[in-house]
């Protein structure tokens, strides 16, 4: 499969490209709103998982034609930038490409973050509500710490929380997921469901600030 | 330490009490509205732990009893009596009595549990504007299930999250939290970072409902 990285160049989308490059056999797009800031990502992935002794296909492409290309397209870009960026987009996708979103609306003060989403209830709805009508949703790779993608020495451990009113396409999620090294997608139902998994973002960072010995918190559940 | 369980006479209550019972020296008082109904949680609470050879100290009150000659009190009620108990029993703590409250707001509907606040952003705020304001309230216990709890023969191999505003009284409750076999306290903050650890619940219950190896799913940050 090709998988694309919209926004691939900031941190979630690092972290998720070097796990699909380094762990599976797909082909890895990475796009940014300026394809030379992808191009210049894409060596830097390529040198990190060249070092480890993976030649992967990872390639750099303005975010429209990365989305073009691809069979699953993951919005990796900030809360704020979500809306806009389904519609430059839109046009790209169809019914056979899976839009897959992590991002999570939060707020900050004093005490930490807080969990704040759009009124549609959470971004995961959001975007069901901005992408074409034929296009399957699916929420996933919320809680996971950038750092902790990024750095491929870390040993996740980690589970993933999947939402969809698809259920193909949470499946074929599903499989990528677990298809990431220490990674076990869990399903959670449809995306209705969705803003109790876009809470543990906040939550998990909550948790790092507060506990001295925990950092790029993760979770898992039994 | 004496403990009381408000409304120990339900599922959750008779899952903290019997952890208390098993694993602490602490006393604990099972608290109900009607204190004929308490006893008789006692009695089979005491009959539960005697099959395993403990002799512990659980006594049955009516609510405001318990309440009165407590160190700690854990209000055990469902969301919707919340504020109701803590008028019932308000006039019996003061600025050396730790309230506890481990209730969650959730509506359900076909798809499953949703976070449902109430207006003061969390029920456990809500707890912290009904109390007397010299008493010090700690979120705690809110995503156990149960029936987890419950069954002592049940390893937990759980985390609990705790917010307070009282740092003593949030240190007291983590010690507490602790000397359960098998159940880590961690420090989510102070009380206006409790919605995030409430979404956990319906969270949890979420996740048990959709993944069919899952059940009395509990959760571990790391």
């Amino acid at each position: 499969m090709r998988i694309a990285l919209i926004g691939g160049t900031g941190d979630i989308g690092q972290g998720l490209s070097l796990r699909f490059a380094h762990d599976t056999d797909h082909e890895v797009l990475i796009g940014s709103r300026d394809p030379e800031k992808a191009r210049d990502a894409v060596e830097t992935y390529e040198e990190e998982l060249s070092e480890r002794g993976v030649e992967a296909s990872v390639k750099g492409f303005a975010n429209e034609m990365a989305a073009d290309r691809a069979d699953v397209v993951v919005l990796s870009v900030p809360p704020y930038h979500v809306a806009d960026t389904v519609e430059s987009i839109e046009g790209r996708l169809d019914s056979e490409t899976i839009l897959v979103t992590p991002a999570v609306g939060m707020q900050g003060d004093e005490d930490g973050l807080h969990y704040h989403p759009p009124g549609t209830g959470s971004v995961t709805e959001l975007v069901a509500e901005r992408a074409p009508d034929e296009v399957p949703v699916v929420g996933a790779f919320h809680n996971l710490a950038a750092d902790a993608l990024s750095n491929l020495d870390n040993d996740l451990e980690l589970d993933t929380l999947l939402v969809a009113d698809d259920d193909d396409a949470k499946e074929t999620v599903r499989n990528l997921a677990n298809e990431i090294e220490g990674l076990r997608a869990l399903d959670v139902g449809p995306l209705a469901n969705s803003a109790e998994v876009e809470s543990v973002t906040p939550l998990v960072i909550n948790i790092a600030k507060y506990n001295e010995d925990l950092h790029d918190v993760g979770v898992t559940f039994h």
